[in-house]
């Protein structure tokens, strides 16, 4: 821990990050009026947002700024600045760095780029800010980050205007534009987020840190990464491996391939030196490693929603045939057993189908309409202790074709009313969050998952929060993606027991 | 062909096949009034569908449907009749088929299930009917199907309402209920289809006929199948090999691995004796065989859509560094190249940049906003010989985060006035929509394929069809479906290469 403390981290970071992520006052240093200039994307982003703090716009020139008057300086605000967001030039940051300093801001999330990424000319002022801010006991995120979000605190600094949900899901991205677009992704998803972090060049605060202060953030319960390097290689599997025990850590390295080295080295300015360091790490520690950003945000909304499953076995429950044979291709390509179904659950199934049905995992519902088989289905693979996890598929989503077959009858059937079409149309819809709400009951009941798969591009997200219960439904389009989430789910179950 | 001869096949079925798939003519026997029944979902579908020719609701009580006077036999019906869709029940499937006969009935699409798949008494029903009907030279397709859409014929007689656009991709599926969802797919990711067949049990037309009709079907230039088995695995063989060759043959087989094979046994009632045969026949044929129902439809709307790629040498033109590092390490694990670019194009894509971008492929063009920029990278990427294909990432789906940014600024800045919002709104509208134009133009003019990551989940499909162009701009949500798709091109490419 010397090495540590040598470096400047103590637990004293933890406390300077809960104070950055939990501010009363935002300052915006290099707040414009310019739109798609950072200055005025941080800045509208966080009065959208409605942070119920304060917040200041800084500008040299002064004036109005989205109905505010701005400040020339940052010692121009009277008040205490818990959290400076700097999006001026790079060249000026030596100034505001130092003023920041003498204001006595307690953290600042720089955004600005040009620095070690860029050579070493920008690696030496990085260097320099570093020392001022350390010297004035001021924490730093960045530089070259697209900012922070915290959505506990009603605060989102970041480019980008998209506003998930509050939630368990921490997410610390090296990458600003892939931090940004994940962020829209958990947005459209339904992922809740405790909070977000573009670390960017990591100059004061690395991932390690960040580990660190999520462990114990009340807020947390996933926690996904992506990396392009590590800067303490030894220092973060000793964090993560202690981490991942509590909170699962999903990670994605960048620069895996010496493609992607090549590209990253360019990118965030790392040294890719410890990369060998970081695979042993993932490994050692459990880490769940995935090799794309769309699994990032598949498995975090699967952990953060669902039970842990204690096993490998899985019920598949389908309305089409087809669906059931490419589901259960895909688990045993993943390492997990389907396996056959006990006479009772044939005979209690088998007495709301016709003669012809598969009497077999994957229970191939043959289309039925009564809208009961299903629920019964699931819950008696639940209540069985065969299986340790449910995928069932098709019947929430089925919607969307029931909504266009309603269209066409209102189109070419003259005989058929048009408040009866609405019925139907309402029917299938209020079906399908009475079978969500169902399957939060039963996991809550049975503490096993169940994966659905919607078959369809609906516009509801993955996760169908359910306020108030301790799991949320996931649904996700393929049954590919179901699959992959609950194989690794049943490596991350097991690596627990083991460890 | 002795062989083929004995079973009843011959260049004859071809021609049944081009009749039945562009009928003047449709008799929907079991046609039903009641929403949700296969005979209502059918008529109804291909009335609201506007087909051209004449339909004939056939329904032994008579009366009314969809506006349309029914016929109590089929035989009632004056006009010679090309295709009768049946979906009555399985029990009165030999009088209704002897009733065709009778008629001179060209082909039937048997939607009515309860034969092989279901038992030994099916299995020898569904022999007599193949009899019955062989005997009066009527083709029949099924039984046990979902039904057929043939959009150039403007048919769509499928119990799914989604009506996916004419096009070039043929779709022959074993599963009903799979096919059903891809073609909603499909439909959804602007994926033009010239034919679509629910193949069923196979009873009298299989697959490996499926194809010899589309390798003559001058509408269909791509071929996807989802098989769970093969009934004539030499003939599938050998007519597979030869059709792709022209025409690329994408194939997911159902039934791979034990459990997916237990799950097929009672699906469609398909032996999987041949399942070696199968796999072998993939591989020697150069078939481009997938693991997942998305991978056919991500594959064929590339293929579709875009010039093959000579090689493997890709260039990556990316508005940020992370996602250049991800699709760069995605590129390396599928056996694609990521070339180091010559000084002349460093020179000119740098005179647009600042001095600390990448000067690398990828072309890292630090989220600039000139619009130029991007068509300068990736057109000076296309003229150079060292790169076969491009990946282009976040140009088009940006919109989808400048309509956030937009909305949040009319909330907040009374500085701004809502039609300065409003043509920011559409000038970036238009940016994607010219810039799509222009990657077809370049496609056309450089013969290499530009694939699209919109990393947006966009409202719009995968495929950009431009009017009157050779080849069609696709955008595929993540990086990792792009390179998927381009290095299963390139195998392709190899595949004919070398035979």
């Amino acid at each position: 821990m010397d090495d540590l403390q040598d470096r400047g981290f103590s637990t004293g970071t933890a406390a300077s990050l809960a104070s950055l992520f939990n501010p009363r006052t935002v300052a915006v240093i290099g707040a414009s009026s310019v739109i798609g200039k950072w200055g005025q994307m941080i800045l509208s982003n966080i009065l959208a947002g409605r942070f119920p703090g304060k917040t200041f716009p800084v500008n040299s020139g002064g004036g109005t700024l989205c109905g505010l008057s701005s400040y020339k300086r940052i010692q121009d605000v009277t008040e205490p600045i818990d959290l400076a967001v700097i999006t001026a030039p790079a060249d000026a940051l030596r100034e505001v760095v130092n003023e920041c300093c003498e204001k006595g801001v307690r953290g600042m999330v720089v955004i600005t780029s040009g620095f070690s990424e860029a050579g070493e000319e920008g690696r030496r002022l990085e260097e320099e800010l570093v020392s001022l801010s350390r010297a004035a006991q001021m924490i730093m995120i960045g530089p070259n980050t697209m900012g922070i979000l915290c959505p506990h605190a009603g605060l989102f600094a970041s480019g980008a205007h998209s506003r998930p949900r509050k939630g368990t899901v921490a997410f610390v991205s090296q990458s600003g534009n892939l931090g940004t677009q994940l962020i829209h992704w958990a947005d459209q998803q339904g992922i809740g987020i405790s909070l977000f972090v573009g670390s960017g060049n990591e100059a004061m605060v690395t991932c390690s840190d960040y580990l660190e202060y999520l462990e114990s953030d009340p807020h947390t319960e996933t926690i996904i990464l992506y990396m392009e390097s590590v800067k303490d290689g030894h220092r973060f599997i000793e964090v993560s491996r202690r981490v991942n025990r509590s909170k699962p850590v999903i990670v994605l390295k960048g620069g895996r391939t010496e493609a992607g080295k090549v590209a990253s080295a360019s990118h965030t300015g790392a040294m890719h030196g410890e990369s060998a360091v970081f695979g042993a790490a993932c490994k050692q520690a459990g880490l769940i490693e995935v090799s794309a950003p769309s699994e990032l945000l598949d498995l975090s909304a699967a952990f953060s929603s669902l039970p842990l499953p204690r096993g490998n076995r899985v019920g598949i429950v389908t309305l089409g045939g087809g669906w059931g044979v490419v589901t259960a291709d895909q688990c045993n390509e993943k390492d997990l057993l389907v396996p056959d179904i006990p006479d009772h659950i044939v005979r209690t199934i088998g007495s709301f189908l016709p003669p012809f049905w598969s009497r077999r995992n994957p229970i191939d519902l043959v289309g039925t309409k009564d809208p009961q088989v299903p629920l019964v289905a699931v819950e008696e693979l639940l209540k069985w202790d065969g299986v340790d996890a449910v995928i069932s598929l098709g019947i929430v989503g089925r919607h969307e074709l029931v909504q266009l077959l309603v269209q066409s009858v209102r189109e070419v059937d003259p005989g058929v009313t048009s408040s009866h079409l609405s019925q139907l149309e309402s029917a299938s819809r209020e079906y399908e969050k009475a079978y969500v709400a169902r399957m939060a009951d039963l996991m809550a009941e049975y503490r096993k998952p169940v994966i659905g798969v919607s078959l369809a591009r609906t516009r509801e997200g993955t996760v169908r929060h359910q306020q108030g219960k301790p799991y949320h439904p996931v649904f996700y389009q393929t049954p590919e993606d179901a699959v992959n989430v609950l194989a690794r789910m049943v490596q991350y179950h097991e690596y627990k027991a083991r460890s």
